[in-house]
């Protein structure tokens, strides 16, 4: 294991010698690992593990403790190079490579496809191209404001590199003046579909200099060259001082193996075991320890351990409840613009780094985090319309010790980086995802701005919290709860005012002694012949419904589903043993919450007239109760629906 | 109304005086709507006004036939100028001014918040920032494919150029050498956030030229200027023939009204009337006009009639069927590329310009395309892993009179470009998403490249049909039926190679008689006992468990749902009739084929025991046979699920 010094202008003559040896030694792994398991990415790999060899020589790391929080961060965007990162792992004493080779990409092992924090070394699953360089973003942002010295070093291949994400990430890096991230891209100008100018024209060097980063270009197979031009980072050595530095490190895919050098083929297919006897030796290795190798993991089990990687802690005091009385009429984001600057004042204090972040993409005033930015400027992060970058960034901030609030619309937070929020959750993230202007309620921004869809998609995420306040009141509660509540949560609310919420006697129904609790459905109305069912901006006119209704000498109650995952099975059961159930909503009828009460309650046997009540089409432009009317959802229409099934023997 | 000829070296002083006097019209007319609807956004629609304006002088449109296939194509990316679009398509003679003024934002009318078709003149639903130069590039391409001289003018608000899609078009446009395009770009350096640099520094110029466009610079008030700009555009006097031109127009925001210019304030918001009547008396009106305006749209109805904007159809011949025969083992997307290859040779004919279109996203190979690429090289388009431009220009590509393949694999065709999706709806493309490698089946990449969240995602999606095939004979039925199918479609696959399904008697259940139809399940297997529901991978797993069952005398039957949406509604309730229903499938089972027939079951008032078997977690990397048999779906476990079902009491 080597570790270089970079106050020594060169490598030195041992070192050299090392890298040689190493990169034999890594080599032989890829090819081993790749063949075994009969599938994987050995030609990536192979032009990648100079890279590999060169910055984890450099960077801080201790294989004995893989999560310092003080340590260099390393990220592969290119996760497909698994085999080469798990090589230089090895090489670099982080785990031995008798798992590895046995139980790569096997089912249950942490070896996966594509890199995996289950390995311990590894700090950010990647696959999906282009998203990684987001994280290592955060990463730096987060070493910057907790004033840690480290560094980030993101490697990437050349055709991500074509992925619109990468540019929104490097123009995000000089915003933040991300001087302590290294990127170093392997260009080899091989991609599945062959020549990367081919399949994509693009000027690499002039892309990256447009955005004002330092570009430097080397042999990445030239171990001196890739020292000395790291080593220009790690001292700062670049002609534009306080920007990030991208190392363009020309390569030759298959680097290594006269057969495989430059050939597409071997991008995404291990060698054949003849073919791949004949390249251990061309590595000077005995080819016959493949079958030795073939042999063991035929009957091996998966044994390796998984590194846990939960998010650092952060502690948070939520603060004290702010009451809305049933005068107030405001909206559900001003409340969570209030409860987001109380949070700011308690726990970002002055001489520290803040514990409390907030991202929005071009969108401050509209999601209220003014009063938030003005409290805590270093803590607000205005990432331009630039949502993709944005979701993976406050994802990997997410996971370093701060409380991250990512806000915008509910077209651009859910529908817009859906792919983004599950490689976040798969990287276990713990992010809250705060969208305001959901469904139809945004009005006359038409139907690309009114996001009808969001529960099709958040129920399709694994490890995400889903809650819904219905008034100002709940909002806080929920806020505050949010604070202090580990993993993903999304929380969402329309764009209008509301009215506050009240109990029969007329005072605030999430009031003082109110606590949000997950799981847990709120009875705002008790009834003896039905129930409305519904979430966010329909509760008041299911409650003007409810009223419609007693005036007609019919009872109908009024459950309000704040917290739709996890879902309050037993308030919804216990609906369906009242009498009908209308579920209201303002989304798509045909996957929302009215689908996922269907389910429910399909699935525990229980029959009970039930009609679903949302949107049918996307809607059109228009005031907000405009549309509700030419949808069938003003509180007559849902009166008159609750009184059908009322009627039906 | 007002036409040049670009022959001319300058418009002349009479072209000059129009444009004057056209600016103050539209500039009436944007203050106004935005006043009148309350809402809306006046800044920008100030800005780009002298753009409109200069490009509909030169674009060959005709109001009387908006939709002229030989038409010069004008799109707005940000939608959000729609004021100034329509203000400008006024003064053009696409339709009066009245029902503009009165129906701006109203629900029902066409005239909606962000540009949509239903006006005459528009060409691309916008709003959500960044995606109008793909669909542009998509017009531009087709433009070219069915040679037709016409050109595309596409205007770009300057905060969009902040989305990573934008630079995947602009290379894209420079691969395809559309240098047909023209994009113009209303560079008023003002965001809601304010200062677009501010916000996120960019140089917007070294950027595009760094793509390898021309790059104009011009006063964008200047109509002189513009005119000579779009003149040498339209005259291919340009530094780089063959590659497209980008018009960087300095402008202000809010310009020509004194107490508007250079304030952000203005981007999204109309003026009180009293600033309405300030800003009229400014432009020489008669401030006194909105008064009678705002009288007479208290009492307006909904009357302006929508213009139709359905794709332009194309005749295809769909070919005989292949049959595999029982003894093939081949994977859907062999069947699917063989599919595409014949309708290829039968519609895309030497001579003429090809019918039948594929992209790819740097996939060729897995997705099957290489056959069709083979044939039809013009017709095939390796887009490189840009999935957000190549989704919403394969959209606008559907529309131009082609039947339009996309193909990727299911976490980047649906998770990736969910949004991009969505748009295409919005704006009723025709497009066949055809996705290779969904669900767990994917095996040994792992959980990023394991689509098993599709079904959540489509079935959240307006006017997209659902088709999963089981096996290669009705992956072939289901291609040639899509290929005469209007609208949007989505067929998905797997993986791996998979049984041909035979019919109790040995021979292929889609054999030569087997027609596919939406909304039509098939009994693969009769039974008395109870049911499988299934679809794509897991449908040869149920038919082992079935004859796992049958030893033990237990007869169910295993209904196959190729056709998801439209669903087969009446199947599902017969099999509820029979007995216990167990759904089986490859996706997560919150919100899948399960939750979809359970939903179904429970509006339908029928309760039946009832199981949903699929993940409820995401898979690890692994074989798919290991990956099933960790979740718990081999059909030994299939079958004692059932037995579970069977003795419920």
């Amino acid at each position: 294991m080597l570790k270089l010094d970079p106050r020594k202008p060169e490598p030195g003559a041992e070192a050299l010698e090392w890298f040689e040896e190493a990169f034999r030694r890594c080599a032989r792994r890829v090819l081993l690992a790749t063949t075994l398991a009969g599938s994987g990415h050995p030609g990536g790999s192979l032009s990648s593990l100079g890279l590999l060899l060169a910055v984890y020589a450099l960077a801080r790391v201790n294989p004995e403790n893989p999560r310092h929080p003080e340590r260099d961060r390393v990220v592969v965007s290119h996760g497909h190079i698994s085999p080469g990162v798990y090589s230089v792992l090895c090489e670099y004493g982080f785990f031995p490579e008798e798992p590895f080779l046995l139980e790569f990409r096997r089912a249950g092992s942490a070896f996966a496809g594509h890199v995996e924090q289950a390995v311990p070394g590894v700090e950010w699953n990647t696959g999906n191209l282009g998203q990684g360089l987001s994280a290592a973003c955060g990463m730096a942002r987060a070493l910057k404001l907790k004033g840690i010295p480290a560094r980030v070093f993101c490697l990437m291949g050349d055709g991500e590199q074509q992925k619109g994400q990468v540019i929104e990430a490097r123009r995000w890096a000089v915003k933040f003046g991300l001087d302590n991230l290294c990127v170093l891209i392997d260009y080899n100008r091989l991609q599945i579909g062959g020549d990367t100018y081919q399949v994509m024209p693009q000027d690499l060097v002039a892309e990256i200099e447009a955005t004002g980063w330092n570009v430097l270009e080397v042999n990445g197979h030239d171990f001196a060259a890739l020292y000395r031009a790291l080593r220009r980072f790690v001292l700062g050595e670049v002609p534009l001082p306080g920007r990030p530095v991208a190392i363009v490190a020309h390569t030759v895919m298959g680097h290594g193996i006269s057969f495989m050098e430059n050939d597409a083929k071997w991008h995404g297919a291990p060698l054949p075991p003849d073919l791949c006897r004949k390249a251990l030796s061309e590595l000077g290795f005995d080819p016959g320890e493949l079958d030795g190798w073939m042999e063991k993991r035929r009957s091996a089990g998966v044994s390796f351990p998984h590194q846990p990687h939960e998010p650092e802690p952060v502690e948070i005091d939520p603060g004290e409840p702010v009451l809305y009385d049933p005068d107030t009429r405001t909206d559900c984001r001003s409340a969570y613009g209030k409860a987001l600057r109380d949070l700011a004042e308690r726990n970002n204090l002055p001489g520290k780094p803040p514990r409390v972040l907030g991202l929005t993409c071009d969108l401050e005033g509209s999601v209220k985090m003014t009063a938030f930015r003005k409290h805590s400027p270093r803590a607000f992060h205005e990432s331009g319309i630039q949502e993709h970058h944005t979701a993976a960034a406050a994802g990997a901030l997410s996971k370093e010790g701060f409380l991250v609030f990512f806000s915008t619309f509910g077209v651009f937070g859910v529908d817009e980086v859906y792919n983004q929020l599950r490689l976040n959750a798969l990287n276990r993230t713990a992010l809250k995802v705060v969208c305001t202007h959901l469904g139809a309620d945004v009005g006359e921004d038409g139907p690309t701005h009114q996001c009808v869809d969001y529960l099709g998609l958040l129920l399709s995420l694994k490890d995400f919290e889903i809650y819904l306040p219905a008034d100002p009141n709940q909002t806080d509660r929920i806020i505050r709860f949010v604070a202090n509540r580990p993993g993903n949560v999304f929380v969402g609310m329309g764009r209008s005012k509301v009215p506050v919420i009240t109990d029969e006697d007329g005072r605030p129904f999430f009031g003082r002694d109110y606590r949000f609790e997950p799981g847990r459905a709120d009875w705002l109305r008790r009834g003896e012949h039905g129930t409305f069912v519904t979430c966010g901006v329909m509760v008041h006119r299911c409650l003007a419904a409810r009223e419609i209704l007693r005036e007609k000498g019919i009872s109908v109650g009024v459950l309000n589903i704040a917290s739709v995952r996890p879902f309050p099975r037993e308030d919804l059961l216990a609906a369906a043993e009242i009498g009908p159930i209308v579920v209201v909503e303002d989304h798509l009828v045909e996957n929302g919450l009215g689908a996922l009460c269907a389910r429910i309650l399909a699935l525990s046997g229980k029959t009970v007239p039930l009609s679903l009540k949302g949107l049918t089409e996307y809607p059109t432009s228009g005031k907000p109760d405009e549309i509700f009317a030419r949808a069938g959802l003003t509180p007559e229409d849902l009166s008159a629906e609750m009184e059908v099934l009322l009627r039906r023997p």
